[in-house]
């Protein structure tokens, strides 16, 4: 026997892991791929240089452990935030991670865990229910309307009733792409007796104010997640965010690994917010072509639910995963969420649309 | 009451991280920095280029999420450890993160957590208790000789009795810098009921072959943890790796953060395995330093723990805190690891040793 030979059965793994399959959508070597919500314009040349001579100055310093609190960064993002919501932050206001999951990972590292609860309506980000499971925190699923908006009085009451640590409100919500109004998110904040998430990670192409307008209101509770990955246009890069109190900023730096955001990642993303403004100017396109494309699957007889995001869920299919497999026979990768009758499609240039629309016309329905 | 009023008690934070301070070596602006373990010279101007030229590259396509897999870097890991160890393997050995660190929590996500216990050898890496504590598993500190080595029959003994989940075994050990011999962790891979993770952070500096040599013997239950933040003057860059049963690696697949290692640092250190060669020439230097170093602690009337790494744990000191705030004063900083009547001092150039060396004559006893 060699080290190739052991299976993972032969493993002291955890009971709870045992037949589980690693997340992460199918990625198919098509044409058109919009499965995974990314922004498809690349990053403008301008944007491309900044960041490339911010990594060759960082790099001569790479022997070096990067700074643990990431404080220049923290700063910067504090800036975007201040001018794009309206609401004055400072760096002592901002957290920032490797991707929005591992922000959400710590706040549960922090605030949930063994015989800790997160509660989340769903359909939404499959990942909060995952991360849960990674921290040993409770998962209690709670339930959206049939057409995927949030009965904002009723979540109000069942959070109350069931009073969990950690309650997840998505606005966009994903896969659905609904905002939450802060009149909304407010019904919740005051009956939550813990904290509230609000994911904002598609913020940028909402028509909604953020929720972080509501964090002098309710400082000891209101957690605003973001994310580069969408609107900025810099998934690869893997910088999540979020803006709180400062003493939350304080709690997660208990849980936080040292050194966990990298020399690279630093000054990549300080460079990369420097270019905002030319880069956040794909969201009004894509905002129209979201809109283009929502109107054009009505025509072709589909649902789509309304979209405030960079994507559309639309249906209805006799056999979702069928219809997913001929979109990508057609060389359209799109997302099969797992919502019966459903798939989700990102938002591409016009071009990338069109092809989807073209496809749309020809998979089984 | 604003966001910035709220304090840190009136949180929702879990009980057990009431009163914590976040774990981080203090750090001061001083000339002479021997206080974390960092290689003291910069990367080559070559190492940099090529660095700079790899993230260029990968720029262009930042909009995209990075390869979940990171399979190009675990090849490139792979054939590394091929070349170092003498043991072949692939990338379905080799799995990769954001620091050793990140490596060590999703071990411990996968196979420790809650009902579950990891013994480490104490005084070790203080970070194994610590991502121990992060995904709730049970810490057994285990004792070292009073000379800082392992009773190797003793440690067999203790596992084989306390059938921890997980056992860190640390070599050379952080902050003592003994290795372990094969024979010896073998026999503590013999008693062990489950993981063994053998953290070769320093092995680059070390007389001792590499416990990959024994991953065909023990496929199920060892994994050898590395990084390229010492030896390969990598700290800014973040990159942790194991090397292990492909198994493990899928196992390791069923707790990692989806897209958890950026495009940039996929992209860096690649470039910077390439200069392996040249970034480890580095060692040699380092590691005959380290015996200068030694020998005139000795000769300075100190006991320096004999020391297979790049930096030397040292006594007596009768207040160790106030010698290293003296040292502090004479601009040189080190690190005071809580071991009673000793500090650590990180292997330097020559001329931050001499001046380490120069206040060592000065600093109180």
């Amino acid at each position: 026997m060699t080290a190739d030979d052991v299976t993972l059965d032969e493993l002291p793994l955890r009971e709870d892991l045992r037949g589980r399959t690693p997340y992460g959508a199918p990625q198919l070597d098509v044409a058109v791929r919009l499965n995974t919500n990314e922004n498809p314009y690349p990053p403008p040349p301008e944007l491309v240089a900044d960041v490339t001579e911010s990594v060759r100055a960082a790099a001569a310093e790479l022997h070096r452990y990067p700074d643990r609190d990431a404080v220049a960064l923290r700063q910067d993002l504090a800036a975007y935030l201040s001018v794009s919501t309206r609401v004055p932050l400072t760096e002592r206001n901002v957290w920032a991670a490797n991707g929005s999951n591992e922000i959400l990972q710590q706040i549960l590292q922090a605030f949930g865990g063994p015989g800790r609860s997160a509660l989340g309506f769903e359909p939404s980000y499959s990942m909060h229910p995952i991360i849960a499971a990674g921290t040993r925190t409770d998962w209690i699923p709670a339930p959206r309307r049939p057409d995927f908006t949030l009965d904002t009085a009723k979540a109000a009451e069942l959070v109350a009733e069931r009073a969990p640590d950690v309650v997840f409100l998505t606005s966009p919500n994903n896969p659905t792409g609904g905002s939450i109004p802060l009149e909304d998110l407010e019904a919740v904040l005051r009956a939550a007796p813990g904290l509230v998430v609000v994911d904002e990670a598609y913020a940028e192409f909402s028509s909604q104010p953020s929720a972080a307008n509501l964090l002098d209101a309710y400082p000891a509770t209101l957690i605003v997640s973001r994310t580069m990955s969408k609107a900025f246009a810099f998934a690869g890069g893997r910088l999540g965010y979020l803006a709180a109190a400062p003493a939350v900023v304080d709690a997660l730096q208990l849980v936080r690994l040292p050194y966990h955001l990298s020399t690279l990642t630093q000054a990549a993303a300080r460079a990369a917010l420097q270019h905002a403004e030319q880069t956040l100017a794909s969201v009004a396109r894509l905002a129209a072509e979201r809109d283009r494309v929502a109107e054009a699957l009505q025509g072709l007889g589909f649902s789509p639910v309304p979209s405030d995001a960079n994507f559309i869920l639309f249906g209805r299919f006799a056999d979702a995963q069928a219809s997913w497999r001929s979109y990508a026979d057609h060389g359209v990768l799109i997302r099969d969420v797992g919502i019966v009758g459903h798939l989700r499609v990102t938002v591409g240039t016009p071009e990338e649309n069109d092809a989807f629309l073209e496809a749309s016309k020809e998979v089984p329905r």
